[in-house]
């Protein structure tokens, strides 16, 4: 592990002029507010709250829960006021927690965000951690209302496939020689992994309505998605426009089926799709997945600017930054990419208005 | 509606002069530091990680996921490092939110003591929210590997039952006249509720070792738990005291069969219990659960300060604060009972050391 550091190191120095970002998070976080909320959220009429048969709360008794909501976690900086609030949303079998303090233990995006003078809102997906989820299905099985066969899948990932969906080595414990991601910290990445049941939700997907919802109640945001979610600023931006300023896409399987319609709609706002490394080096089953996606990608952004739109590939291998696992916010040079985001949200999105404080 | 808030205003004019907790939260908030981190985890071997059928990660294949971690997020106030880390852990079918701006969209315990000098830590229990859970089980159902009936049981609570089991009122959205939750904003604590799955546990609770492991990995912190893991802080304790500076335990049934060995252990520790107003005011098969909890804690009380150490029992209405429901952390003079146990942090944890400034 100490080779790959040093060399780590080495492609660091030779590909860029690193900022001294080892001193991040050393000075105080002044903060103007922070909160919590929610988005969204519908009432649902149950008999299967619970499989109790003693107790004063039983199986069998109707009641009123509330679900498809979408929890949300803010900070608002001092001076950020008159930056572009960014709203993060995370990826498959994860939480919010994807982009607080990395697996190693630096400074996530959240706060680094933040700090550079933005309003953060992170949201746990509807269906996923704080949000809570449906759980009336599963109750309804137990029960013997309803035949198994009838649950939705609940999806966990191992700590071997996401080795090699991560992008952290071409096999399990082995990691790529340039490779960005912690990866002596995989264990602590583990444990941010979670049950992941997207399949319980109705569709259009909550989440989606709650970004676009939320972007609204903003007064315009940055829609940020990554992986499972990647997409999702778009899709938010396809129900309702009117609050997405900016999209920002990371590492995602992009969809090129919109109609002329849809894409018109995209086309009003500056979209931004980021990929790292090794795309095309995990071997077996996962190996064209995100040689797939990517290709998908660079179509949109071809589309969307067909469109009249302004949409751009961040590809980083092609801008000289090697060896980006599929987890960016908490690679090794994470806030070196924070500013390759923020540049851009400078550039395309708050452009017109007021450069960003360097 | 008004009517009460007029009436509450009245009452807390009378009982006490309050101070001015109306500007709580204008000032900035500086942070010494951040994070998430988690505590605990350990790997599971299973083939039952999802139910595709289709696609490159398939049932039966067999991965290792991590379960039984406990999610943890922190602040530390700038001026905060004299004073005791406080542990926050919520009750049943709720997450950390718990703990942050109330439904009503006031400052939370958790922002509050960081402002008054304490790191404050907020833990998702095992197998809840960013905690994760262990959803094999179910799959395994799906999959048809393992009867129904072995499904644990999933644990909701409707807002009609939690309206009187948080005392809100006497019936399903009737607030009694003094009554201090904000009920007019009980829609927003029904977006908090999400499935308990504690059932999927396994003995002894994770979070009851993940506690106390946190204590010490803290060197020394105050253990908070409300309503379900309101004794958790004391099973924490039983199982390793050495971090567990001080306790305090929020509207809960307490244990009274504890071992004398076991009493011996928590009598080196200085415990505070707290309950709200209206125990025994609601009609119906959950009339007896607060009274008989209640009667529980004052008898653990005696047991501890019988055996030579320092419990106490704040019984609001008896100090003349009235009208509380269960959710203190979140009544409207939830900040005036932060003080109140700021100051018993101050006398019985921190007395030898340094005062609390005022």
């Amino acid at each position: 592990m100490k080779a790959h550091l040093s060399r780590w190191s080495l492609i660091l120095a030779v590909v860029t002029a690193l900022p001294g970002y080892a001193g991040e998070g050393t000075k105080p976080l002044v903060l103007a507010s922070q909160g919590s909320f929610f988005v969204g959220g519908e009432s649902k009429t149950s008999k299967e709250l619970n499989s109790n048969t003693t107790g004063p709360l039983l199986a069998g008794e109707a009641g009123d829960i509330t679900i498809n909501q979408m929890y949300v976690q803010y900070q608002t900086p001092v001076k950020g006021s008159q930056h572009a609030p960014v709203v993060m949303v995370h990826g498959c079998c994860l939480s919010s927690k994807t982009w607080e303090t990395t697996p190693d233990g630096r400074m996530g995006w959240s706060e680094y965000f933040v700090r550079k003078g933005h309003s953060v809102y992170l949201a746990d997906q509807s269906s996923r951690a704080r949000s809570g989820f449906d759980a009336t299905k599963i109750n309804a099985v137990k029960l013997g209302q309803v035949p198994p066969s009838e649950l939705p899948n609940i999806f966990m990932v191992s700590h071997q496939a996401s080795w090699l969906v991560f992008r952290f080595g071409p096999t399990f414990n082995t990691a790529f020689p340039d490779e960005q991601f912690p990866v002596q910290a995989a264990e602590e990445l583990y444990k941010q992994m979670i049950p992941d049941l997207n399949a319980f939700l109705p569709t259009p997907n909550p989440t989606w309505i709650n970004m676009a919802a939320l972007a609204v109640q903003l007064k315009g945001a940055v829609l940020m998605g990554h992986s499972e979610s990647g997409f999702f600023p778009e899709q938010a931006a396809l129900i309702n426009p009117t609050g997405v300023r900016g999209i920002v896409s990371i590492e995602t399987p992009c969809t090129t089926t919109l109609k002329p319609e849809e894409l018109s709609k995209l086309a009003k706002i500056p979209i931004l799709i980021m990929f790292g490394d090794h795309l095309g080096d995990i071997p077996g089953p996962l190996g064209s997945f995100w040689p797939t996606g990517f290709d998908a990608c660079n179509k949109f952004v071809q589309q969307v600017n067909d469109t009249g739109g302004d949409a751009q590939m961040m590809y980083l291998p092609k801008m000289g930054i090697k060896g980006n696992s599929h987890m960016l916010m908490q690679d090794k040079n994470n806030l070196q990419l924070a500013d390759l985001i923020l540049g851009w949200i400078d550039n395309h999105v708050e452009r017109k208005k007021n450069a960003h404080p360097k």
